[in-house]
This record gives C-alpha cells, structure tokens and sequence, in this order.
C-alpha cells in the first residue's frame, strides 16, 4: 500500500527522511511508477527508469552511513502537475565534524493518480565556497 | 520584440542554437522573464534571477568558442505548464579533435503569456565512460 503525498512538500520531506534513514522501500515509495523517472547522483550518470533508480539507492544505503540534510536557498514553481524545487542540500554525515559542502539539487514532482510523486532527482557538488576572509579580529 | 516558442521543443532548439553561436541576445531571449529562473553551469554555483543568469552566459561566451551541441539519451515529460527534459550533451569544441564526455543536463519549460520559456537549466559532467575493451581485434 503506497502512501499519498498531498502535495509536492510531502513528497520532498518523504525523500529526505528515506535518505536520512536509509529505508530503500521508503525511499522508492516516494518515486513515480509508470514514468521514466530520472536520478542523477552528485558526479554519477543519468539513471532513468525504476529499476536502475531502486538498484542505484539500493548500492548507496549498503553503506549504512547517518546523514542529516537541511535545504537551503529554495526555488519553487509549482504547476497543476508538476512541481519544480531547486535547492542547495546542506550534508551532515554522522560522526564527522565538518559539514560537506552543499550539493545543488532540482527535484521535480508529478501529481499522479496516487498523490506526488518524484519524478527527477539531479544533484551535483556546488564549488567549494571561497575562505572566509581572514582579517583581523575587531572585537568593538 | 520576443520571439514566441509555440512547444517547448521550439525554446530547446533555440536555446542550444544561442549556445553554439555565444549568441547573447538570442541566449536570454529564450529565458522566462519575472520568473525566479534557475541556471547551473557544469560545476558551477547554483544561479538564480535574470541578472545571474545573464552574467553568466555573458561571461561564458567572451570566450568565443564555437561549440556543436548533439542532444542523446532524451527523456521528457511534458504538462500544461511545464516540461521537463532530461538528456546528454555531447559537446564537441571547434578545433578540438576529441570530443568532451558529455554533460548531463535537466532542462525545464516554462508556458507563459509569450509562449514556452527556459525556467531551469541544470548541467554537470557525466562521469566519463569507461575505456573500450582492449581485446585482440578480430576482423572476420
């Protein structure tokens, strides 16, 4: 029994919490069946179709690796059927201290006959921000 | 005066034709306007707004590389809004011999008052293929 995303944020936090937590059945939950949904991990080839999605998903959560990711800098359009979210992924992996540096996304829903659904994942590193500028301290 | 892109199709042709003639006018012509539109170059931060998205095409073309764009591995879904393509780039520089590995690119449409416009374009390089099997060559 699948579960009904109202709208296109209930899908997207749907994803996030199966990536948190690793859950492949969570995770291809959330994805559209019957359409040739599109993935694109950060540096990894154009995956398209259900099973090379599920497979891909599949390989990472083997890791078992914690994540925590907080989006930033978002972009919405939503239409009557699809719906356009860009952002950057904040990464927090479990038991490392230094946070990774954001990943550019746009994700893009399909309202189906089951409510949202995901139907593109494109995710790609940002450039490293440029060091802060070290000047002196002035403290008043 | 803007040209008007019936399909999305038409705006996609346009926008690579701009791309391969570092054609800037053409370029933004292409792009929805007082829409928060969203541009990732290959490698590049995670760009939004006319004025971002606009620089950035200027810097890129000062270049004046000429460029052939062949579009492979198409996949789209099309609303009444919006159409979202996904596809490679396969991008071959005039003067270079070998071609670059191709980019795998999201690109989505936008249906406004003057017809479909770019809304997101989202580019970053595909890993490259693996080398050729090096095997004895066998002519018949």
């Amino acid at each position: 029994m699948k579960r009904a995303y109202p709208t296109p944020q209930d899908a997207e936090a749907a994803f996030y919490e199966a990536l948190e937590r690793g859950d492949l059945e969570a995770m291809m939950d959330v994805w559209a069946e019957d359409e040739e949904i599109v993935c694109v991990h950060p540096t990894g080839p154009r995956l398209s179709g259900y099973e090379q999605v599920r497979e891909s998903w599949s390989q990472i959560f083997k890791s078992r690796q914690r994540l925590q990711v907080r989006l930033s800098n978002q972009v919405r359009v939503q239409g009557m059927m699809l719906s356009i979210h860009s952002a950057h992924e904040n990464i927090q992996v479990a038991g490392e201290s230094k946070p990774h540096p954001p990943m550019v996304v746009t994700n893009v829903y399909l309202r189906t006959g089951t409510g949202w659904r995901m139907l593109v994942h494109h995710a790609s590193p940002a450039p490293a921000p440029p060091p802060a500028a070290e000047g002196p301290k002035i403290l008043h």
